[in-house]
């Protein structure tokens, strides 16, 4: 029972005086995420955003730009390739290209090496491994373009490996419903004022896209034993106002380690973690993004588990 | 420019009243180690052992019993197939396979549960992964035999990641010696009355056998910045008397992530280091071996290597 709920992660803004992404029509974004190996389950959208949830994780469009996230062994660099062919790379003004840490890379269609081969083929791409190789690792690869963020755009994700307690439990179990996730996830409290759009697998495995105005964050649970993972993802500013969410997440799902992933936003551990174990880097994205890489471990002298094969 | 440093482990004891295994013969040990898809380098010998130094690590061969360590991509799980063939089941005593934890396993030509499924098909094997898949692990898989360890049975492993400091920077610097990285690591103080039989690589790595009566020992370099590892592995008491080797290593070498696997034996980090971030586990084997696996990072709050790729 092994499933790799680390993502791959796709962000893509267009240039001004391009047409409205959201116009592309669901033919189009099917595509997109078949391209993947994924499929649309549902969609949630309001004024500003078509967030759809996948087969494996999310994909949300707005006006000018897009972010697609897939689980799994998909493969979103083909999607990458899609929509560049698509849309023509002059019609592109910023691409990002990630890959999160891993917990059996071999398992993979491809590795970073081999996606960022192909899209170097089609565009001009800085590529960075933020940490060290027999730790946890994130690959981020950009297009390399001078690009301008707003001020307010700052994207926080926090990446979570093997859960625990109670929370973690009932994930774990048969007979879950969408609104026993919602309460353990006190997503009413952490995410107030949003509207959800979420989705229960079997045999367990739980998925949400959230939006309110233009704020969007999503969660993705693949809570399986000796291999869980748990992804947060928003352009709330984590950092300020919204850090009680970081440290609500954590405290609910008790990781034994966990990734922090800042854009322009500083993902601080509140002092209740000051326990733990930090390796951090950051790097200037020359796209205009700074990004804070974090890898945390819980406690010191953990008894690591013995898993008969 | 990445070599997979990290080892795989064959070792295999043969019943009593079987015939030597050191007359076997060169070809027969030859074509051992061509399976894995290595090559004989050179070899020291002593009244009780023939240590043999490879392209790929060591191979040591006493009367009755054997201890192999291949690193890169060889495979290493045919010789232990080609061993039991050789020799049929019934006279072997014990076995044991094991994989160190790798920089890049999505290189390797099997996975650990492949070279498993492969084994289980000769003879029956319990197998244990020991720490979490998300960070260093070891896997260690055991011909399901009862069997008896000698009292001064112990062996002890060291696996360095990362090594910093003058002498990981001399090992990775043209023109190196086999007396230069000798006297670097300081072998004459760690390892006093040692015969030495050692190799330097081009266009860096090096490998030293050592053999003092029916002591052993072996280090394994593999030098190049950003996947650098190191191994240890002697049957001398590194819980005890020498407990000296084990502080010196990591204070020569200076890696940012260590292991110890310690078979009957307690390789307890000396209190200079005490800093440091530790996991660890243990699991007491039906074929006589208490296993201590432990993993430690070097320092809190360390800045993390961003590379471009």
């Amino acid at each position: 029972m092994f499933f790799e709920g680390s993502e791959k992660k796709l962000e893509v803004v267009v240039k001004a005086r391009q047409p409205s992404l959201r116009r592309f029509g669901r033919p189009f974004w099917d595509n997109m995420v078949t391209a993947a190996n994924a499929e649309i389950l549902s969609h949630l959208s309001n004024e500003y955003c078509d967030a759809y949830l996948l087969s494996e994780s999310s994909l949300f469009v707005w006006d000018d730009r897009f972010l697609m996230l897939t689980c799994g062994t998909t493969t979103l660099v083909d999607s990458a390739l899609l929509f560049i062919e698509h849309q023509g790379i002059k019609g592109v003004d910023f691409l990002i290209y990630q890959r999160k840490n891993e917990y059996h890379s071999q398992l993979q269609k491809s590795s970073l090496n081999e996606d960022l081969r192909r899209l170097r083929l089609c565009l001009p791409m800085r590529a960075y491994q933020l940490g060290h190789l027999d730790s946890h690792h994130h690959y981020l690869a950009h297009y390399d373009n001078p690009y301008q963020p707003q001020t307010a755009d700052h994207t926080n994700e926090l990446l979570m490996y093997h859960i625990n307690g109670d929370v973690a439990d009932y994930l774990r179990s048969d007979g879950q419903t969408p609104q026993g996730v919602r309460e353990r996830l006190q997503l009413a409290r952490l995410l107030p004022g949003f509207a959800l759009d979420d989705f229960v697998f079997s045999p367990c495995g739980y998925s949400v896209n959230a939006l309110r105005g233009t704020d969007y964050a999503t969660i993705h649970i693949t809570p399986e034993q000796n291999s869980s993972y748990v992804s947060f993802e928003s352009n709330l500013d984590l950092g300020g106002e919204y850090r009680f969410i970081i440290d609500g997440l954590l405290e609910i799902l008790k990781p034994h380690s966990w990734d922090t992933v800042g854009f322009n936003s500083e993902t601080r551990v509140s002092t209740a973690n000051q326990a733990c174990y930090v390796e951090q880097c950051e790097v200037m994205l020359n796209c205009g993004y700074k990004v804070q890489f974090s890898h945390h471990k819980a406690n010191n002298n953990t008894v690591l588990p013995v898993l008969s094969l």
